[in-house]
């Protein structure tokens, strides 16, 4: 058992939590599933999160229950772990699925969901996970994804686009079931507009794609990407039909510098923190967090303290808090980048205040494979 | 079931591995193992092996079972996960430890191992500590731990080391066991002689109070300190009498750019690495990876293609690599920073050349509370 649970519903038992310990704001994080749901609602766009945020079942149910269609991976162990989500109905894969075990255990887990779909790149990749789908019995959506520019997945362009949607719908197990293009490049720049102009090139491509399928007779049914960056552009772009986004549930110190609306700022809250310790005060510029390389991601800003004092690493095990706070003292920190900083841990310590409501398991974690 | 255990014996079963996938080339880690146990007692240094590098038992148990006196961990939680390792005597946690829970936790411990070490820097840690261990009718050794020149902790001179062993001297629970002084910040000064120097600065406060506890009746059984950085260092300079290296079982590439010994490399191999997977090959440039800031530590120098060829992160999930190889190619990088890299991930898969030998657990993964 995690030595926190006995904390659950005490009164003030938040103060007394074994630290390093991942928060999530109960209140802000209900505001933050509201707020997308009604924001895509109003854009015309249906939900699908994306669960390689959170990797949690807890937190994956919330939002189909806040009426998400469905939700979406990175990887393969994500899916096998989030696949018995309560209320789940379709599930995305939205990375390439490539090597000897994967295509099978894909086929396998499309007898756990209603809808398993697929995203592909290449003429081998899709053979690989048709020949997977047929043995299993099963059928897989086939979802084409198309580069946005950065080169990092998809097809270049829309007649390669067309070319493997016509062999997807003429493979046995799979059906073509639409296109995929996910502008990660503009998710974070912090300016709106230059964001709404690196989002629009990045779905030009996708847009001629869709036009040229549906020329062919393939209409795309599915045209998924998009991300908290981009939840207030993409319905004025009218290219998606459904948005990815995962951060906006957490929120964290690099969404935080992003101007998500055209005014600045944007309707989440940061949700997601990191509560630390103070175990050394022996000195007169800092005191020493028991939170380091292993209790925060560090590709990205640093975490950030609520009081708005400086923090710099301490190495893996240890940060400095530029305050003069108690030895002992409870520290709460914005985490600085959600995802990584969520994949390193097995438990969300879910508050109410100073209250810990619940522990949410992240089965998820580590899942990459 | 992990979807790789399938695969253990199988002749070129690595190939066919689900990727990424923490690998530990067994042949360099024993060599490294046994590298170290002699480079010790050549030095006539104890060795105390950190085990917040590996947090496996299995690791531990051969770390031991190689002549090493105990283990050192970071926090409670890996001291709680490791307390089972086959083999151990002593088991030293070089933080201080504060916190509501914390105390009474170790305590608990303390039935589970013959000898428990905490390190201590501050009067009421050290009160906390022996209010924990007097309730549970057990004896911790408390190691008096000094500041090596960071501040990150320990307490500021010999003299106030000299204070606060006298005080845990007279604490019911506790004993007084020793000194600890690690200097972190010489480990990764790539130049040797400049890390002789750093060395010799960070103990010459512990060698002043050593002595000064002797001149008080409380003589210092325990001198504990040191890294892989200056394995090398520390016989000559006299101050310690057991080491706690930890990095140089696995190494990585922040260490491979560290000259070990005076003449430069060292006697350590690398070791740890993760085989990941082409996903992607649609570009020119470069192919990716299905590993990316969850793959891997991204605090340090950037992961090692063993083939020589150049990586760049690609955001959460994906790396790009600059190579010219198949979709599906296996490819194997040297990990950038081998205690926050392992702490990405649940297993250990040991191989020797394409064959996967062994699943080993890694316990104490994201156990930093």
């Amino acid at each position: 058992m995690h030595p926190n649970a006995a904390l659950i519903g005490r009164p003030g038992g938040r103060a007394l939590l074994a630290t390093p310990a991942l928060i999530l704001d109960l209140p802000a994080f209900e505001h933050n599933l509201a707020a997308m749901a009604a924001a895509a609602q109003a854009a015309g766009l249906a939900l699908r999160p994306h669960a390689k945020t959170h990797k949690s079942r807890a937190v994956a149910a919330r939002q189909l229950a806040a009426g998400a269609v469905g939700l979406c991976v990175a990887k393969t162990g994500e899916a096998e772990a989030l696949a018995d989500t309560p209320g789940l109905n379709s599930l995305l894969v939205t990375s390439p699925v490539i090597g000897p075990s994967a295509p099978a255990r894909l086929a396998a887990l499309a007898a756990r969901v209603p809808e398993l779909l697929v995203v592909v790149d290449s003429p081998a990749g899709a053979a690989a996970l048709s020949a997977a789908a047929q043995g299993a019995g099963r059928v897989i959506g086939a979802v084409v994804d198309i580069d946005p520019g950065i080169h990092r997945t998809g097809v270049a362009d829309a007649a390669a686009a067309l070319a493997l949607a016509r062999q997807v719908a003429g493979l046995p197990g799979l059906r073509f079931a639409g296109l995929q293009c996910y502008a990660g490049h503009a998710q974070h720049l912090e300016d709106y507009a230059t964001r709404v102009m690196i989002a629009e090139m990045a779905l030009g491509e996708m847009a001629r794609a869709a036009a040229a399928l549906r020329a062919a007779g393939l209409a795309p049914g599915l045209l998924t990407g998009g991300g908290t960056g981009t939840f207030a552009i993409e319905g004025g772009l009218g290219v998606l039909n459904e948005l990815q986004a995962g951060s906006y549930a957490f929120m964290d110190v690099e969404y935080g510098a992003v101007a998500l609306e055209p005014a600045g700022g944007g309707p989440f809250r940061p949700a997601l923190f990191v509560d630390a310790r103070v175990i050394s005060a022996n000195t007169a510029d800092f005191v020493t967090l028991d939170a380091g390389f292993k209790a925060f991601a560090t590709d990205g800003p640093k975490p950030k303290p609520l009081s708005g004092a400086d923090f710099a690493f301490m190495g893996d095990e240890h940060g400095a808090l530029f305050e003069a706070v108690p030895l002992g003292s409870l520290v709460t920190l914005q985490v600085p980048h959600c995802d990584p900083t969520v994949n390193l841990y097995d438990v969300i310590h879910v508050v109410e205040g100073d209250t810990l409501v619940d522990l949410w398991p992240i089965e998820a974690r580590g899942r990459s494979y």
